[in-house]
């Protein structure tokens, strides 16, 4: 194990997190808000750090997968630890590990909140709290590529082990520029959005914050009825990108280069809108009953599909309501997840559609054994070894799933919300049903329940594998 | 396609069928019971039809892996839909698609059942009713094999299709050799329940009909309160014989032929063991409070870990009162279910261990990608092919369930009660919880409900592929 270029990963990762911090500082000074101090003090403190640890010379650059799943893994742990310190400083959230949860379901972009109301936050708090959103959508480490000059090619791992998806490409042949690519499109699509949210005469600090919340499928909001409040073309608009930052962003890297016909081609981004349309119109007759009109029932309905398959987690009304049948539809989505390659969570399309074949290969070989083909997707065959990842990966979670879902029943709650409040975490979506349902939040949690689901955020925001190698004997080992 | 070797199967089955129902005839002639003409006129339909398949000559001796599996998928359908009439004409279960839910799940050894009381039912229909577990425990197809002389080594995909489990090894090279030794080892074990509970003062009737139902690990009881009513003695006897049906019957036949040390390697059979310990210990602690003494709260906690995790489904108390956190255990269980080659249901613990190896190995590669070992189990290696095929199991399984979950909750009934409803089905468990906890019954879903349901049933029992091929296109083309 290098334990230099970790070391050295990490302080350029508090640097960055101190780079993070002072557009909220800039907040506190704009609203004259005293809170802003203690993220100034943090600030400051992520800096001494980060400086320290990067001026030591990094030993050597050998960076391998286990190098890369690691870094990525202690990352984000430390950037969360330094997190959530500005909200403890501030007394807005005095218990460090209800920060830290907070803190963890905004990197995470999970959304997740344990405070019963946020109207009585600071700015600029509210501001760190959405903005964390933004940053964990795309990815810390991407972000860190994209200006640092790295390892070459060996921070293709770190990459892998920070971005969604079952199997991950490069859009152009240098790591670097993919990354710098990246986060060219989720800011061009993210000023778009703010543009939109103007235009409805949304005022521009919650304009950017609901942003920030969409863009990194977040869904904290700064209202306590989240977006329920705002107008019926805020409503739309949200929709609408919510959707659009859930699509795998490899599409609209082809748009860009004008090449059609491939984006159109592509059989995940073609079933995740046939789910989304399915899913609106059963849920839409389902409601159709509970709402003044059909229009006004299809437009909740595509919100609170776009908001849970993306896993958003932003909520127009309280779907806990609504009948068994439309609540299983959103169970059901917030395990299928968003695109690979898209700011959302959840198992992702391509898992699913790469497993569903698997099926129906293996019924192939037993009617035909000795006539099987390949299982391919857009035309190309899957490796054999994304296969068995794929299969790994759905392994993993289904054991980090029940192993929570019975830690956290130690408090007592009933099966349908710890179910869907590990479901809510795992897949960083936000709310559940029952207990944890989009009126409702985590705070009535013990602190074991929290650093559980705390757990399950950071585990399924980095798709299982760089957090479980910590756990493995394997990597420590010389 | 082969049509004539899978009618004249069906044929034989029929046959059996008929045999079946002799005995329950013999009980309504010792109580004197007029239902009992019902049972007879559908034997006599059923050695009819029977013998008319089986005098036509088959269609030549080739049988693969497609017969095999569509055969026994059929077999079993027209089972149900035979074995369900009885119930239907003697007017004990006026509704068909009710009385099929019944049989399905006693074939299936369930054990759930749409009946709000059965006290009232003629002895001969609860001894059909309890029969069918014991026959379907082991499997009629095994039994037909153990009989018949069919079509030599090609048969062995009739055992591939009927036995649980990930890879079905024979105990002896020949296949009707191996068939035979099963059903008397089966027998051997029922017979030594059956007088372990006469000698504790239980009834003829009740003691005959509760072997059925723990043998076949089905769980149908001929009391409106299971087991509960029972001297403590007969419920400790049915705890042990219900976790020793679960044991895989390999494990057995190396004990009669005094191969004690290759016994006590295998490693499913330890890890199950292992569960059954920790999840008696830690449900113990956790309801001791609710039971006069720790012994009471061991004896309870035994008694239903040992009759959900071989996925028998008897009940001495109501756990659907007790604490989330044993709830969540025992739901836990439910999935696991017992080891293959048991007469149990449920994923089955080789297949749980043969995944989460799976897992350490995927670490492993990230780790040291050029340095992979094979995946072992009992210190031998676990072919590429086994692998493939139970994570193809658990995807389907997860598909299955999924679709399932959300056409029951067009009932509208909670999500705990869908889940549990499904789980209990599929893995053929029998009691789940909410509505359908262990003093309910599944009476009140619609019959669409039902018939899902039932699907579950069948397609838990026989272990997905011989069901899903039915609904193959390639299975039907030449």
């Amino acid at each position: 194990m290098n334990y230099g270029i970790i070391t050295y990963i990490i302080g350029w990762v508090l640097n960055f997190e101190a780079l993070f911090m002072a557009p909220a500082c800039l907040v506190a000074v704009v609203y004259q808000e005293k809170e802003g101090f203690s993220l100034f003090a943090v600030m400051l403190l992520c800096l001494v750090l980060g400086v320290l640890l990067t001026r030591k010379k990094r030993g050597g650059k050998s960076m391998y997968a286990r190098e890369g799943f690691v870094a990525v893994a202690l990352c984000w742990i430390v950037l969360s630890a330094f997190g959530a310190l500005p909200f403890v400083i501030a007394g807005s959230i005095p218990s460090y590990i209800d920060a830290l949860f907070e803190v963890v379901s905004g990197f995470t972009t999970t959304g997740s909140s344990i405070l019963p109301e946020v109207e009585s936050m600071p700015h600029c708090l509210l501001f760190w709290r959405s903005f964390t959103h933004w940053i964990g959508g795309m990815g810390v480490l991407v972000f860190l590529m994209a200006i640092l000059p790295l390892t070459g090619g060996s921070s293709m791992y770190l990459m892998k082990a920070e971005s969604p998806g079952p199997s991950v490409g490069k859009l152009v042949p240098k790591v670097k520029s993919t990354a710098m690519l990246l986060y060219k499109m989720y800011l061009g699509l993210s000023i778009l959005q703010l543009v939109f949210l103007l235009l409805g005469g949304m005022p521009l600090f919650d304009s950017i914050t609901t942003m920030f919340g969409t863009a990194g499928t977040g869904g904290f909001g700064i209202k306590n009825d989240s977006i329920g409040g705002y107008s019926t073309y805020i409503q739309v608009v949200v929709t609408v990108f919510m959707i659009l930052f859930g699509v795998n962003f490899n599409i609209y890297y082809l748009l860009l280069k004008c090449r059609f016909k491939e984006a159109a081609k592509s059989a995940e981004v073609r079933i995740y809108f046939a789910i989304i349309l399915c899913s609106i119109i059963l849920i839409t007759i389902n409601i159709s009953g509970m709402f003044p009109s059909v229009w006004k029932a299809l437009q909740q309905s595509a919100f609170q599909v776009g908001s849970i398959i993306t896993t958003t987690g932003f909520a127009t009304t309280d779907f806990d309501l609504w009948p068994s049948f439309s609540k299983t539809i959103l169970v059901l989505l917030m395990f299928i997840g968003a695109c690979a390659g898209s700011t959302g969570g959840g198992i992702k399309v391509s898992r699913i559609v790469i497993l569903f074949k698997s099926i129906l290969k293996e019924l192939d070989v037993i009617v035909h054994p000795h006539n099987v083909k390949k299982l391919k997707m857009d035309g190309r065959i899957v490796e054999h070894s994304v296969v068995r990842s794929v299969n790994v990966f759905l392994v993993s979670y289904l054991f980090i799933f029940a192993i929570s879902v019975l830690l956290i029943s130690l408090d007592n709650f009933d099966f349908t919300t710890n179910f869907t409040a590990v479901a809510a975490t795992i897949n960083n979506i936000g709310p559940g049903l029952e207990m944890v349902g989009p009126t409702q939040n985590f705070g009535m949690f013990s602190n074991f329940s929290k650093i559980v689901l705390t757990f399950d955020m950071l585990v399924g925001r980095l798709e299982l594998f760089p957090l479980l190698i910590l756990f493995s004997k394997n990597t420590w080992s010389k």
